[in-house]
């Protein structure tokens, strides 16, 4: 999706009403009760959707060891996305505190506590890699996961929040329940979607990897088909036939990367896994998009899909 | 709160029933599907006891930026507890990307996009103050904030998480109204408490301020009777006689700290704003630790007040 073309009309207006509440760092916002409330709809819609999946139900932090986000490469392969928790005075922009030098010995020791550094959590499922560190996992498993996501994008664009919630359908097992679980929820997410109004089409895609080197690694994933998004066209505001794309879902299959990184035994040798994650604020945003900015007037069979 | 007692029996029950889920870090967990229950149960509790309120309702997320959290002095009070956001590779333990070196100037232009640094958000409500930036209130406003927390304190205690979330209603006005705020929710924290069967008294409190110059804001806030907390007493799993205790709400007058600070224009000067805040984990885990981990055999009493 292109950067700029949600940064008009769209987000003034959003904002004006008060569904979003610009914070000062672009992709940072508050949300207004009439925007929450969309969103806990399509949580309570997106369960219902889930419900025969015998899912095991967690809700992740937003902050995870950074170790565990090592040991899946994240940060070489994403290193412009990733953030980390530092302490304050480790930035050049952040003064240390005025009376450190002055500090007892026992209140230093405070500063620095022994505990792994914290990385923000990219997606909401990967925290639930290494919470399987070196379990066996026989018939397959599916998990049902809430999170709060991070990616340092800074934009202009409501669509792409730099702070924002996932909900995944996450399932490790053998690599034909893993590719199962994934093709069935590239069926099942355009029919979400399609039940809510949101005429979405499926779109073989590729992460946005760093440098020369992921752009062999997108390559990779493209031929490999590992990913497929359920993507929606947006009118862009000031023209009537050019149009950015946005992706509401993400369907994923990993193959054993997650199960050998974290020693999760199958019925065959590393767990193979596979993922469907929603972006909610996405969701949220283009239920407010394309059916209008009061959800009392949207269509009857989209207020009762979420229940509204 | 003592940092150890916790450690044994109770948190031990906790993950054996898959209600925390450890993830490596002290004081960072999953939560199972029951723990989540009670969170929610208490979120639609606190709903009710603030329907009186006319609050607007605000969530929050858990980053922004930096240059506010300065604006009030946080860093230099709490620089042990604070957290902002770096990429990976600012971090000593954190590799640069293998690829780096050769990547293309678009790429090394996208690791450091212009947008400001990122703070974690230490209490729910800062960000508002900062949202409010050159406001002018009238009559006093009171918002109503659900938000994610960071500090950093790890422990094996599970009443002491990095990641935890707030509930707070927060009074902007003039000061009789902001101590007015503040009185009724000491009063009715109490009183809420009371009615889930957690036995809490109020207690003159001090924020944790940092080092030597903090003992001395502490004894000014202590003298000040602007921190009252409503805390309840816990057995320490090996003795009968002693306690330790747990704070459940924090109920604060500020002054005009946060309304000075960011301009923040009320009736006659700076306006003067108040809080009452909710640990929504603390608040699940001591209605476990008082009535047991089946939620489902907890008093009548109790799981009317809840809805469950």
């Amino acid at each position: 999706m292109a950067d700029e073309p949600m940064s008009g009309t769209f987000r003034t207006a959003l904002v004006r009403r008060g569904l979003l509440i610009p914070l000062g760092a672009e992709g940072v916002y508050g949300h207004g009760a009439a925007f929450e409330a969309v969103v806990d709809a399509v949580q309570n819609a997106l369960t219902r959707t889930g419900s025969d999946q015998r899912a095991t139900a967690l809700r992740l932090p937003p902050v995870y060891p950074a170790a565990d986000c090592h040991t899946t490469g994240y940060p070489e392969a994403f290193p412009h996305l990733g953030g980390v928790v530092s302490s304050f005075g480790r930035d050049a922009d952040v003064r240390p505190p005025s009376d450190r030098a002055a500090a007892v010995p026992e209140d230093s020791r405070r500063v620095t506590p022994r505990s792994p550094a914290l990385a923000l959590v990219p997606a909401a499922c990967h925290p639930a890699y290494a919470m399987h560190r070196d379990a066996e996992i026989g018939d397959g498993r599916v998990l049902d996961i809430r999170g709060q996501c991070f990616r340092r994008e800074p934009s202009q664009d409501p669509f792409r929040m730099q702070a924002f919630r996932q909900r995944e359908y996450v399932y490790l097992g053998d690599a034909d329940g893993a590719r199962a679980h994934r093709d069935r929820w590239v069926a099942r997410s355009l029919e979400f979607l399609d039940r809510l109004g949101l005429a979405a089409a499926p779109a073989a895609a590729a992460d946005p990897f760093f440098g020369r080197g992921g752009r062999l690694l997108a390559a990779n994933q493209l031929a490999a088909g590992a990913k497929t998004e359920a993507v929606v066209a947006l009118r862009l505001p000031d023209t009537t036939d050019e149009h950015a794309t946005v992706a509401l879902a993400s369907c994923n299959y990993h193959g054993d990367h997650f199960g050998a990184a974290f020693g999760i035994k199958g019925p065959d040798g590393p767990v193979h896994t596979s993922c469907v994650g929603f972006g909610l604020e996405r969701l949220a945003l283009a239920l407010l998009y394309f059916h209008g900015l009061e959800p009392a007037r949207w269509p009857g069979g989209v207020r009762q899909v979420l229940g509204l």
